[in-house]
């Protein structure tokens, strides 16, 4: 399969690209590095990243940059971090995206579990992953040709304990279990799916 | 109470304001008409809203602008008109008017069905619904002084028998039963819901 990684340098893409490219074909997208640059918060660089990849089978997303910070401080301006970045930018990954992938191919964007187990300080990462997940479920049902689309929701990942301290009570998920997250949605046949690896 | 309705001229506002009136002092906010007129995609004109308005005790939001059409036909641009109505507007509704809000008053924002229903054209109002819903549970642990967010999600309404056959199989609420969704919100005591009247 030819597999686009969007966020393919961050802690998630990494290790998906690591495991994945033994046996498909990654195009590793990054904010600052990888084999294509894009910044996803303009529809132009998302463009001109789908027209260098041309045709492809599946698309992984795990960028999603959100504001962190506290409550107090959270004006329009700090909240539009996360509506440009893990909301607006991975729908219009798929917005776009679906005039490139194949038939019967598959998006695969990041949500969390913040949304549905707020954490203080994450406002905006919440809102932002249930924006996606619902618009998840509405694209299953109006994307064609046998496309699929789902999301990954982790809670915090054990490679990044830098958060742990945000999230208490909350078991890691490892690596491991995020990659077969992703793996079921990739190579599954489900759709409107949200997947908690 | 003193309560804000925001929306207050469109078909859930006029029907609140009109059971509400009889027993609190009512400020109608509309885009169009109504007491004071503002437009919730501005920032500054909520602030102006709220600086008219002074302390309240509750404020509810029926005011959700999102674009309704074919998938085929849905780009950043089409989105960003949910992004920045039903989305954005009513979160700074929150996150601006916290500062004027009494202690233990509460805000009631408006959600929908479609947040776990999608149905045909309206991926835009899913992705809206959800960021509202995970920011209702979000804010409910970050505001202070006892104030209190919901949101009420009803699906299609009686009073717009025109959306009727864009919802297949959906029982439509009654007037009464989005009014009852309302008041658990407003003068009951629970934080953080998802409200289906």
């Amino acid at each position: 399969m030819k597999i686009i990684i969007v966020g393919a340098t961050g802690t998630m893409g990494k290790h998906l690209v690591s495991v994945l490219e033994k046996e498909h074909e990654i195009i590793k997208v990054g904010a600052h590095g990888g084999d294509i640059i894009t910044d996803i918060t303009s529809t132009e660089s998302i463009e001109n990243m789908f027209k260098q990849v041309g045709s492809f089978d599946a698309l992984i997303s795990t960028a999603g940059p959100t504001y962190v910070g506290p409550w107090k401080k959270m004006t329009d301006k700090e909240f539009r971090k996360g509506l440009e970045g893990k909301l607006m930018g991975q729908i219009n990954l798929v917005l776009i995206g679906q005039h490139f992938i194949k038939p019967k191919g598959s998006f695969t964007l990041i949500s969390g579990a913040l949304t549905h187990e707020p954490q203080l300080n994450f406002a905006n990462a919440s809102a932002a992953n249930g924006a996606v997940e619902a618009f998840v479920r509405a694209a299953a049902i109006e994307l064609e040709n046998g496309v699929r689309i789902n999301a990954v929701s982790p809670t915090v990942i054990e490679a990044s304990p830098q958060y742990f301290p945000f999230f208490p009570g909350e078991i890691p998920v490892t690596m491991k279990q995020l990659e077969y997250g992703f793996r079921k949605s990739v190579f599954g046949a489900n759709t409107g799916q949200i997947i908690k690896p």
